[in-house]
């Protein structure tokens, strides 16, 4: 890995739960059960999926991240805005004021989620050590080069360092497939 | 429109049939039933539609585009080739030798395709007088930049001089997505 190389990982759509909203879809006091670790420390993919029903279409079985947050987001492509006939904005992770709204279903109930779904904007993750390396601050805004025969640089690349990230840039799938990358494929940040 | 910008076009998946395969699938001597006109001089789409279907998935109601053309050529995204489970290509139109295969459905009838599935590559149309005013010739590979939040550069974009051409560059769905760009959104050529 060059000194200014970075994994890529292509972040599916998924949704974060508020504990409320848990007791609903699953019922009262469901605690989230971990499939698996995600590469940033604490996050994890649940066993527990819900459906998504927008205006136009359903999106079945979409994976719960945990752990519990305290705000409910749903993380979607446009594509996927498209399918649910919805109007998701691109938003950073948490900025959801005015975002777009949809009906979770869960196996136990519904929730009509009034706004919290947006369209994530890439964005790195990177630790404190990281971020010396690399020369960047928290909220800097880079841009991003792939490789290959559908190469292309993302503009408007927001760095998030935290000394608990780990070094990675995510994307949504739209994202991954117009450039043809694939998780942990190397990419160049440009300042 | 500045000296070097263009309109863009998201392409949605779709498909060129070569006359045997409209016979098999429509009935023989069948004609195409234009729709409406495309773009590009003499094309358009037609009432016609199929279903694809794949290993792993089928999508259904694809758009025939007209005329018939000499051999079949099925353009699909990078997230339709998930939902098919098939490894299309990215190729550039017409270079199909061992691109992908998959079964084509109409109403009168099934072709097993053994190649000619693709990913398209972008690409841009333009006109010898567009071709003069950007200062580019036939098959010169450029950059193309778009603005906005989700601002990208496509590298490795093939222009296409033709006479018969009319200006405009072409993505699919998953790039269009990616870079947040709507049909005739003016994009900046690089060179």
């Amino acid at each position: 890995m060059n000194n200014n190389e970075l994994p890529i990982a292509l972040s599916n759509r998924h949704i974060h739960l508020k504990k409320e909203h848990i007791d609903v879809l699953f019922g009262l006091d469901h605690e989230l059960t971990k499939m698996k670790d995600l590469s940033q420390p604490g996050q994890y993919a649940a066993m527990e999926k819900v459906d998504l029903e927008g205006k136009k279409g359903v999106i079945k079985g979409v994976r719960v991240l945990g752990p519990a947050r305290n705000k409910t987001q749903v993380e979607i492509s446009k594509t996927d805005s498209f399918a649910l006939g919805i109007e998701a904005p691109v938003r950073d992770s948490g900025d959801l004021d005015g975002s777009a709204g949809l009906k979770i279903i869960g196996p136990k109930g519904e929730v009509v989620l009034e706004d919290g779904v947006i369209i994530a904007a890439r964005h790195i993750h990177m630790h404190t050590e990281d971020a010396k390396r690399f020369g960047v601050i928290d909220k800097q805004v880079v841009s991003v080069k792939t490789k290959g025969k559908r190469a292309i640089t993302f503009k408007n690349v927001l760095v998030r360092v935290n000394a608990n990230y780990a070094l990675e840039m995510h994307v949504d799938i739209d994202e991954g497939n117009a450039a043809l990358v694939k998780n942990y494929d190397l990419v160049e940040l440009v300042k």
